[in-house]
């Protein structure tokens, strides 16, 4: 992409109604911008960063076994007046009447959505498991939404809801998205610490939250300090027993600070941290609840109605923009991941106009674009420290920078982001480089 | 996929509510499953061949140098008080309040909300041409939905917005998007034609639907027969004069049954088609009717402001679901176009347990897989019958049938489902004749 013809409005002064980083630099980066209070459009930058996550998610997801679908965003009050949360909900749920007078909602979430399609068409217990999941814009009308994105109204959720003949077999699904939630974070280059959680108006027996850690968290965090040292299994057969593997991550000592109790902790002063955290993740085994309710059943092997086992575990996939930032970001701006990053290289040509740089600039570009990279050519008539500062605001895992002093040593300069490493090479070398991921 | 692990919710009566083709058969098929009236959550099969309908539209944007971004659902009633369309659009709008009062709307259409993007950040005529567009979901409360989710209330649109300093200007931003509609739609496999329209609720001065030719179709349509015969120019450069490849098609007679006028019909009666059709797409002009409302201005090369010239593009991409099976389909069901299809091949195993049966349909379909294809394994312990019907009625291009009876000779039977084409050939050859889209 040619920045000349993009559309990336970089905020010089950093606005005053941010409080927390992520919230500044999505705006100064021209990520995002305000529509209403907690409402915000997604600019072409913070729309590529939305859709990476949103992949990495939805690939973890069908990993696990879990198929997509898509459920409405507006739901009829009749599924939530049978399950009894309509009344319990409050005023966090966007209620609406239709032209015809009759209620509906915005959809905060989709357990009863789900049920209702699960019990329209499925008898037996033939069918489970089933795992379905989707990733929809939901509505929670926060009665001081703030911090941007991560705490706003209308946000973009990935929710899953497995459906299963006994508790021992919910346990197996409980435990496959579980593992996948470690692997989607762990895709993003975050530390995700699963914690025992209080179940909240969801309902059920357990449930872990998933926290990043970040100075600027909304939450203390209390944890083992294993938990840092602690090598991710990457490669896991789904079809394997995983109850060893969460075994292995639960055992560790975390909790979030409601749940930790500084006299009755198990773990000593010495190997106890304490940090911030932000819940990016929360899964739930909620049994019968919703099922019970609704009158989803199946016959089991017996031939005997039950109601089926659920679990609901969501991600908070536009929340996730934010975390990623609050945990990865110095004071020059954002240092996304490679994963996640809106482009993976930026070619800044510091003088156009100039035909050597141009020439040089453009090739290296499209040497790029060719390589199968999604390249971003600065070409914009700035002043070199500004075309320099926003690279870095705006956080390009790899920078080349194309100048004509440099040119006349026939160098360029590379720069790594987040180790801050500059090396000046030949344009081929640069090329190389960031292609091998070559950081020194 | 494995089918025995995947949610295909068929149906096998005809549901009585659905009066059209397409309704009848998504339904069927399991591709959606209504909520409330005139909204639908999207089931496995139908949400696959949404994505790909969506990813086609999302392509040829970005390739008319369109730029992605996505907008919320739900908007501030201020704004569409700044245009004046809050109090004209009447009840199909669903209105809301939220928690503290405030008067919102789940949008439409955005008009309003790109115009206060842009007039957000944009001062100068250097930064133009701009073309931005969104794939959301939008909400309008029709009194009587119907036709699934061809007349439903939640629609999953396209809509992109140009912005030029002048009408000339704005006129090569049109052409730019009738050429990439004209692309899009045959990629879908579809005849779109377009149409003078009038521009109704969204004003301006020039207008185009996009019409799709299918016997059920909402509308009347009279065409010159050459429409039929235009080989459409799949290899056209954004950067090039479009105006002639536009005149070129619309210089053949086109118009919707309103605009026709039996008395002053410029064509022959020989020359003229009459057929019905399907609006899948609507492109409009209309210059300064939001940017003058809203204070969209930039100033132009001499320094004055001036607004922005405007112009907004639709296309309707859950519609285009319904219409393209309106388009294709038979007595059997639903005829997908490739690039569309959900599954491109399916291998039909008749005798699930049968040990031969068992080992060739599995090896097929990791060949397939392992060739980058994503093909669906009907392992379901079902009648040979109702799996050769279920295949049809989901409409696989490629159907690959592994019988006891064939493996005995050594051969399986390879079948097209658009042309009816069958031959019995080995394995190796059904394989070699699927990849190589092989149709006699």
């Amino acid at each position: 992409m040619r920045l000349s013809q993009y559309f990336l409005p970089l905020l010089k002064e950093t606005p005053k109604e941010a409080q927390i980083a992520s919230h500044r630099l999505m705006l100064r980066a021209g990520m995002i911008q305000q529509s209403s209070a907690g409402i915000y459009s997604w600019l072409p930058l913070g729309k590529k960063v939305l859709d990476k996550i949103e992949e990495i998610v939805r690939e973890e997801q069908n990993r696990a076994g879990a198929l997509e679908i898509l459920m409405p965003t507006i739901q009829p009050a009749e599924l939530w007046q049978e399950s009894g949360r309509y009344d319990d909900y409050g005023a966090e749920m966007l209620r609406i009447r239709d032209r015809h007078d009759r209620d509906m909602l915005y959809g905060p979430t989709n357990e009863e959505q789900i049920t209702d399609i699960f019990r329209s068409h499925l008898r037996s217990y033939k069918a489970l498991p089933l795992n379905m999941y989707h990733i929809q814009w939901k509505f929670r009308d926060e009665v001081r939404p703030r911090f941007g994105i991560m705490r706003g109204r209308e946000f973009l959720m990935k929710d899953a809801y497995s459906f299963d003949l006994d508790a021992d077999k919910a346990r197996v699904a409980y435990n496959k998205m579980f593992v996948s939630y470690l692997k989607t974070f762990a895709r993003m280059g975050l530390t995700a610490i699963p914690m025992e959680a209080d179940t909240g108006p969801i309902g059920g027996d357990m449930s872990h939250e998933f926290i990043i850690l970040a100075e600027t968290g909304e939450s203390g965090v209390y944890f083992h300090k294993e938990w840092l040292n602690t090598d991710l299994i990457t490669d896991i057969d789904y079809d394997q027993d995983l109850q060893p593997v969460v075994d292995k991550f639960t055992s560790l000592y975390a909790r979030a600070d409601e749940k930790h109790d500084p006299d009755n902790c198990p773990i000593s002063a010495a190997d106890l941290m304490v940090l911030r955290g932000i819940e990016i993740g929360h899964i739930f085994y909620f049994g019968e609840k919703y099922s019970a309710a609704m009158g989803a059943t199946v016959s089991g092997p017996d031939g005997k109605p039950v109601p089926v086992h659920m679990g609901s575990y969501g991600i908070g996939v536009s929340r996730l923009v934010g975390g990623i930032i609050e945990a990865s970001h110095d004071d020059k701006g954002i240092i996304w991941p490679d994963s996640v990053a809106p482009f993976g290289v930026a070619v800044v040509n510091l003088k156009p106009g100039d035909a050597v740089c141009e020439a040089a600039a453009g090739d290296l570009y499209e040497k790029l674009m060719k390589a199968g990279l999604d390249p971003l050519l600065d070409d914009r008539d700035e002043r070199p420290g500004a075309k320099l500062a926003s690279m870095d605001l705006i956080g390009i895992p790899w920078q080349i920078v194309v100048g004509p002093r440099g040119m006349d040593n026939g160098v360029v300069e590379v720069k790594h982001r987040k180790s801050g490493e500059t090396v000046e090479i030949s344009p081929e070398s640069a090329l190389n480089k960031v292609l091998a991921n070559d950081i020194a």
